[in-house]
């Protein structure tokens, strides 16, 4: 099974794989400067924490490559970092990927511009190939939490796709399975956008993983049954407290959880971790159109002049967390020691 | 406003809206006997437990009505009830009402063939009839429970389109709004088969209720945030001790409720209640197909042979109501005594 990655950077910009047309459709297409590279984040052809930092990190480059001799000046002026800054509020690892390439344009800023260059393409390939080695780190953690034959159920997409590649949340089911265990996935199909049934379900369907999908509404259903033995999810942003954004509908599969006695475990890297908030009011919860949730694939599902609201991520409180896996170890509450030790130890290693 | 039923009868048969192709087709189609009544029943064309029960009661009239002279006999062999008993197996009301066609036809089994025919056409008529008047009196009930201003957080469709007419849940919501009060409608879309933002969406906002329609997994972020008041739904199937089988999605619903101390009502005429299952765990819960989860409008939404799961029904147990609303007044725990009050003394003044 070849290693799927949802984007690569070749010469002519960064290719990305459509993940608006999965799984119907396995197409690629190339961003050529930064503005490409903004469209595709918000139009959520790449989507994910941390695939949308990886591909700003390499947007930021494809800018800079644009602006040629001037780059340098343009990188002190941040137009380039602040349209990629400005598509997506709510993933740290977008405004995390952005800060390193600025502070790496700002430590090279005498150099020559192709030698400038060439640091920023270093930097963004080092943001990619250290996310892809997070994500087996966090695989490893993990995967001691999953037992042999265990029922998962997982929301949205934390997997490859949503990532350099491997995956957070799924990367934890990869790596139990490398480790021999049988894994039984339950995809949440994850309305609006269905990156459950979409996007999951594609991703581990291809490498022969049991997977079954669910409407969001049946998870209390099979929790009650007893049909689910853990909750696996990936996050956006991860505050100091342990307060975790993720997709809508996490804060609600956390309380049913809960309810039900059964662990709610939460799988991120570590450039997820904002310890400048210090709990999950503070972040930002983006609103997207009304258009997602009352049409699909063109066709209205409400009638015309119904209102739709469309909040793309929720907040689970930190009390509902069993645990947060990192490259670093799992983190088990009281959170804030455990993540300030794993996150600020990173940002002081960040050059 | 017309007053909207979703079920007539006329010369022909059993006129149906046709509620796969709302909202954006407003179509009626004509069963003739029991044989199409029960395809309608089974592919979704009529939906709502009290809706089923009368287009189930029409349909046993209409089975007579082609058997002719000799309908009598076959009331008694039980072909015309068995075919329409086993369309779906959870609603209590299709049950119940079969039941009444099938009393009055043993009751009447000496009258001339055309006696015997109109005795049923018009029990058929009196279990539409008595339905509406039930729901005009659950609003009554009920509506003193929805405060000016209400924001009322429903599921699925327990209106007009369920019923014979004006709705349980959403009767009682017409009755507070005629008692003068502002109301605010948020539509959760109840997947897999949308009946929130097709059905609720459409039957209200053609009244001027301002709907607002959220994906079923953002009920617990809007709680959260308190911008919900009060829960409220219909029910399918109502056992002894109050426990209540009703849209999937409903348990996971009452238990968010639960933990943000908000009140969840049901709404039902005391033709759901079933006094002969002493809690849930009795109730068959119809598992329809993977199609109505992975597929929508002929396009996939999850990749050929990704599995996927589809329980039409969950069950709550009654320790997550606040009350049950019925057109006998409003039950409170404990509700096994109350519903025993209600529906003995309904079932003791059947014919």
């Amino acid at each position: 099974m070849e290693h799927l990655q949802p984007l690569r950077l070749a010469e002519e910009g960064l290719e990305l794989l459509d993940q608006r047309r999965l799984p119907g459709h396995e197409t690629w297409f190339c961003c050529r400067d930064e503005e490409e590279v903004a469209r595709a984040i918000e139009d959520l052809a790449v989507r994910g924490a941390p695939a949308i930092g990886i591909a700003a990190a390499y947007g930021y480059y494809l800018g800079c490559r644009r602006l040629g001799a001037t780059a340098r000046e343009a990188a002190a002026r941040h137009p380039i970092k602040g349209r990629l800054a400005a598509t997506r509020p709510t993933a740290r690892n977008l405004f995390w990927a952005l800060d390193r390439m600025e502070r790496v344009a700002r430590a090279n800023a005498t150099l020559d511009p192709a030698s400038f260059l060439e640091r920023l393409r270093v930097e963004a390939a080092s943001i990619h190939r250290e996310d892809i080695a997070a994500n087996r780190a966090i695989g490893r953690s993990g995967q001691p939490l999953i037992h042999d034959g265990a029922r998962v159920l997982t929301h949205c997409n934390a997997g490859a796709l949503a990532t350099g590649g491997y995956g957070t949340a799924l990367g934890v089911l990869r790596a139990a399975r490398e480790a021999g265990k049988r894994v039984n996935v339950i995809a949440g199909e994850t309305r609006p956008l269905l990156q459950g049934s979409r996007l999951t379900a594609w991703e581990l369907g291809r490498e022969g993983f049991p997977v079954t999908v669910i409407t969001d509404g049946m998870a209390a259903y099979f929790m009650g049954r007893r049909e689910v033995d853990v909750v696996l999810v990936g996050a956006d942003r991860i505050a100091a407290n342990g307060d975790t954004a993720n997709k809508i509908g996490t804060y609600g599969l956390a309380l049913l959880t809960a309810i039900h006695g059964l662990p709610f475990y939460v799988a991120a890297p570590i450039s997820t971790i904002d310890l400048s908030m210090a709990d999950g009011s503070q972040i930002a919860i983006e609103q997207r159109s009304a258009g997602e949730v009352v049409e699909l694939a063109g066709a209205r599902l409400a009638p015309e002049g119904a209102g739709a609201a469309n909040p793309a991520f929720d907040v689970t409180p930190h009390r509902y967390l069993t645990a947060i896996i990192t490259e670093k170890g799992v983190i088990r509450p009281p959170f804030a020691a455990g993540l300030a030790r794993v996150a600020g130890r990173e940002e002081e290693m960040c050059p």
